[in-house]
């Protein structure tokens, strides 16, 4: 099938970026000695989860239990759940799939540390744990202070978990190059002061875990980092690019839709708005537009509503109903998890439809 | 089952305040002779639509001809789709609805009611057009000009398309009630130009068709309209309430959520981030903070990442992980679009949970 025979709204994925964004961290960390666990959340599907392992990922990392199971049982076998999970249900499922694969958790408090340790005592397996830290962000994570480290102390005697090390996110770290040099100088600051904290309570932390994708390709100056988990850097969309990450080229998936009306002055809509390429606005710089559109950036889009995406045009601008257009979400991983497919191409054909088979395991 | 026995995050209707405002809406139109054709984006859910119909709604509203599919293989017989259908596909589709149950098109351009009159003809089946007109709003409809009326003209000859009259969305109509009299006032200067415009060539219009949530109880007030189609109303959310057009009362869908860490000084981070709630900002007024939490507003959710929503609290308060909380979104129709199922209460019991059937029909 050519792509002009897919029916839009569509998201699109061409197969040789995403190969290349998935080879291209793939050796970076394979250079700098970093392991790369890459957070799914941003396709969702096992297919490229798999990708990523057999390009040298040590396996994966995901927000959600119910993401968990569904790569579990496409064949994933190393887990790591960035996610305070809370509830004896979740700890149930929880220790059901440390039965088929290797699961761990990042999380910051001792009640969910006693609710997994006391579940995994119960079905007699082992769950991986990995403290998380606040260094800057200020959403989830401890302080890095000496309550902190008896927590630290308390969760590794708990019975029934694999004390593996630490976690932060550095989602602070975002904004150009040159914004992200003064924030990785205190980032370090922050790490050493929390590896001078635990070393001071003799805690060891073989697995030091970080990274995000606007900063992933500095990971290797961020003090003693032993594990990295970007997510977007396989996709790529407005915001790394504004990140200077990646340039435009670099962008695998890119929402395809039709102009359905010119009626108004200096407007074309589009019939992808907001529940195709999700709400989200720009990270950093000036905010504004939901989205970059491919090979013809003077059409500006300024506006969405939920099916209709607004373009601003030139004067005389020719464009026309029935017209097809392709668009960089400002922020790909929301826009991925309103698909219940995307459309794999090569150039011009479509090879391949992968299910989005982890949207929708909201809990 | 208890509310208190579903895993989170999840969104949860209570049944009795659906129903009222599914019955107040029934009862204004009726009173005031307004033909009701709820827009269904809102909940995507054939049970309600049916709830719709049963209270006196003459049919429904659908933006997808997918929708379309599934709203009248659920039993629905009477559908418009207010969106500019284009393509040989969507337009064949449409006749194989058209085969089942009475459905029309609003839109906006001739060579779309050329080509749905041309797959009607080959089908031989009749397909209802109403003509979509901006008056203020910017986004789809003609120019309330000559050009426009010659437009209206050619498409009424049009063989196999059943003429039903004109449509206008009045989205530019929201903010506080105030504001929102300036707004109706110029919008019936707009309405009358439009009648002058169309009686000059004497194009009929028996369906005049507007409406939207904020404005619907001020709808008899729109010169000429004959129907209306609101869509939020039945659940409504913080911006109806911005809008006063409801109070945290009416509002019937709540996305339930657990606390799940507690470690960030003046945070609590709950389980439902911008994939429940939707990253949608408030419509109106300052624009902020991304949800309403129910009972607790002292507790604000200024910000969200995908899987966390981010409460800032007060000095001192009371919270802890595992603690539940209901949050009103800012705009259900995106939230009630990232799920698979609502889970419906009486009190404070489940006793029922519905599939959101039309979620996923992006194209």
């Amino acid at each position: 099938m050519n792509i002009d025979q897919i029916e839009t709204p569509a998201l699109v994925v061409d197969l040789a970026v995403l190969n290349r964004n998935v080879r291209t961290m793939a050796d970076y960390c394979r250079d700098h000695h970093l392991a790369l666990r890459p957070h799914t959340k941003t396709h969702k599907i096992p297919h490229i989860a798999k990708l990523q392992v057999e390009n040298g990922a040590c396996g994966i990392t995901v927000a959600k239990i119910s993401e968990a199971e569904v790569m579990a049982a496409a064949g994933i076998d190393d887990i790591v759940i960035v996610y305070p999970l809370w509830g004896e249900s979740k700890w149930h499922r929880l220790t059901r799939l440390a039965e088929q694969v290797r699961i761990g958790v990042a999380m910051d408090s001792l009640p969910i540390a006693e609710g997994m340790s006391r579940a995994a005592k119960e079905a007699n397996v082992e769950i991986g744990v990995r403290l998380e830290f606040d260094t800057g962000f200020g959403r989830c994570g401890l302080a890095i202070e000496q309550d902190s480290a008896e927590i630290a102390q308390r969760i590794m005697d708990l019975p029934h978990l694999r004390w593996e090390g630490i976690s932060f996110y550095p989602g602070h770290i975002m904004g150009d190059r040159q914004s992200r040099e003064a924030a990785i100088e205190m980032e370090n600051r922050q790490l050493d002061r929390l590896y001078s904290l635990l070393d001071g309570i003799s805690i060891p932390y073989p697995v030091v875990s970080g990274g995000n994708t606007p900063a992933a390709f500095d990971s290797h100056r961020f003090h003693g980092v032993t594990e990295i988990r970007p997510g977007t850097y396989l996709f790529n969309d407005r915001n790394t690019v504004d990140a200077q990450s990646a340039t435009y080229a670099d962008c695998a998936a890119t929402v395809l839709a039709t102009v359905v009306s010119t009626s108004v002055q200096h407007r074309a809509i589009i019939d992808a708005g907001s529940k195709m390429l999700s709400a989200d606005q720009l990270l950093s710089g000036e905010r504004k537009n939901f989205g970059y559109v491919q090979d013809q950036a003077e059409l500006i889009l300024d506006d969405l509503s939920e099916e209709h995406g607004h373009l601003r045009l030139p004067d005389a601008y020719p464009i026309q109903v029935g017209d097809r257009i392709r668009v960089v979400p400002n922020h790909i991983c929301p826009s991925v998890n309103l698909q219940d497919r995307v459309y794999v191409v090569s150039g011009d054909q479509v090879v391949d439809v992968w299910k989005v088979a982890g949207r929708g395991m909201v809990n």
